[in-house]
């Protein structure tokens, strides 16, 4: 019934293959460690859910407020970075730029809401290729990149970008979703430039790094005033519900969660891209995040991902269907050591050594 | 930022007046009493949560079908009843009729999506007036009726309203969000009729009669193919969180319940009337559901809803801005028995005896 081609694909996959119990599912790129204590914010959520949520959410903007050191007037909170992404497409002005291969979310919002798509690409090895964007400036008016990309895994400096569209009088849509993941990520982010550029608009969610896509609770963040006003218009009530308003009077607040799952990832995709490398067929893409794009030499992407799900119970992406891609590539998730050990003993298996 | 003109503002008379503690509110129509182990089924969802929702939500429709006796296909679960009403209005041919005082989100998500809205009213004591409907039969293509509705509380029989759209090709949507706390509202529901009639759609939601406006769950009913495939077409991923769907395995199905709510209202709804009939200077209203509407013969609404908030910590609805109604209009809800004395007693106090 709906047809997004998102990885999180495993209800379709035992549709097809049969059910199956403790699928190892590497398609998703989520924290596969929550934080602590989080059973007890989400009682605690129970009793604020016999209310209607605060449809200003002003202590839950207060809250990422302060966790990003901004004014809580900047902050639109979202169901997931979805329900950004959508009202974003209804209020930016168009022809809509975005930077392939990509999330396929900012296209399917872009074409519901009838906003032409101007479709750029990364250069080699998926880095940013400032001159394609400096050659096709004119043709749109607003552009997104996701940083670190999803699913090349690179991240980039944007700043140069950001201040080109700014003297053109563009928009800037970073999508940083998986920003946390980065080590060192302080020079990578923009956030700390909300305040100076008014043409720069950042996505954010704990969808990714703090584990809990179910829980659905993204950001926007800007300084346009413009911007703002006109997602409150057009923003539908109550998207947020009260569990995820409520946990955000504390996840943010744990530095050290936050800092062990960054050190966590630091190590662990050293660990991977070390270990994907040793297998045959494949060329393995540096990642800064927790996720790792690959290409297969000799099998093509859906052969591997049914071989894979059928004979190790391992769900992985087909990336075939990221624009600028083909049916080489596929993409895993960083988990836990002893998963991963185990996708990598299965992909030598099925790869060679 | 946002200004819906609703009930639930707490925030922000507490901004006006100052910080409260232990506010009574009356002002959201929300049943006081939640089901038992919910506790339970929400941790569960916690589990859940560490993935993405099934984006297809299968079982969550399948337990609504079950609970309905619908076939699931016909389900389609959204964010509250709010997302249901603002996909529709992406997806309805228009101009929209709306049957007035009414529910105010039909009107605001209209206009978002640029969508004619011809008003139509009630007739004498709210009930409905047919003949307007006739009238107005060429001016709209499709028509909202709330029912119950909110804010009059009567409960209508709609089935010659449907016939009679059903001749000229126009489409029905009730909102039964407040359905169940009818007394025999199988005299008055038109879910066994979703199957022979394809210009009917039906809205409901658990935040009323479950009493958890906070986890977000309502939805969409339709046997109409063509409506069902354009609103997964426009629906954004994952709007309805994991806590939701866990939940829907067991609410729907705790019949005891739902058994004992039903009972309740029925009991304390004529409660409440008689109480409020014995106070001077109110009209009450007969109602069928969970809430009341008051005309105020002597003070205006705004005066007696900053009365009661500043004198009595409790906070009404003032229904002046319902179209159709004036500043002589106030809603309560139908809360505990104790806290339906208070409220009574502090009327009294106010109005008369």
């Amino acid at each position: 019934m709906i047809n997004l081609g998102h990885g999180a694909d495993v209800a379709s996959m035992m549709l097809k293959y049969g059910k199956r119990e403790n699928i190892l599912d590497f398609s998703s790129n989520i924290n596969p460690y929550i934080p602590e204590n989080i059973d007890k914010y989400i009682l605690e959520g129970l009793n604020l859910s016999t209310k209607y949520p605060d449809v200003e959410y002003l202590n839950l903007r207060k809250n990422i407020g302060n966790y990003l050191d901004l004014d809580y007037e900047y902050i639109i909170p979202g169901n997931g970075a979805s329900e950004i992404i959508y009202l974003l497409m209804k209020v930016l002005d168009g022809p809509v730029g975005i930077v392939n291969p990509t999330f396929s979310e900012y296209e399917r919002a872009a074409k519901i809401n009838n906003k032409k798509v101007i479709d750029l690409y990364f250069g080699k090895n998926f880095e940013l290729d400032i001159n394609s964007i400096k050659e096709n400036i004119n043709k749109f008016k607003s552009l997104f990149i996701c940083n670190p990309n999803n699913p090349s895994g690179n991240v980039e400096s944007l700043i140069e970008v950001l201040e080109i569209l700014k003297k053109k009088n563009k928009f800037l849509i970073v999508d940083e979703t998986f920003m946390e993941f980065v080590y060192q990520n302080e020079k990578y982010t923009l956030v700390n430039l909300i305040k100076e550029y008014d043409n720069l608009f950042i996505i954010k969610a704990i969808t990714k790094f703090f584990g809990l896509p179910g829980i659905r609770l993204g950001y926007g963040i800007t300084s346009n005033k413009n911007i703002i006003s006109k997602i409150w218009e057009y923003k539908e009530p109550w998207t947020v519900n009260s569990f995820a308003e409520n946990i955000c009077g504390y996840i943010f607040k744990d530095k050290k969660y936050i800092e062990r799952t960054k050190n966590y990832f630091r190590k662990e995709i050293k660990f991977m891209i070390e270990n994907l490398n040793k297998i045959k067929n494949i060329e393995v893409f540096e990642s800064s995040t927790n996720f790792i794009l690959l290409k297969l030499k000799k099998y093509n992407s859906s052969y591997i991902k049914e071989k894979l799900f059928v004979e190790k119970n391992i769900l992985i992406r087909d990336a075939s269907n990221f624009k600028g891609l083909d049916t080489s590539y596929i993409r895993v998730a960083v988990k836990k050591r002893e998963e991963n050990e185990v996708l990598i003993n299965a992909l030598k298996e099925i790869l060679g050594v």
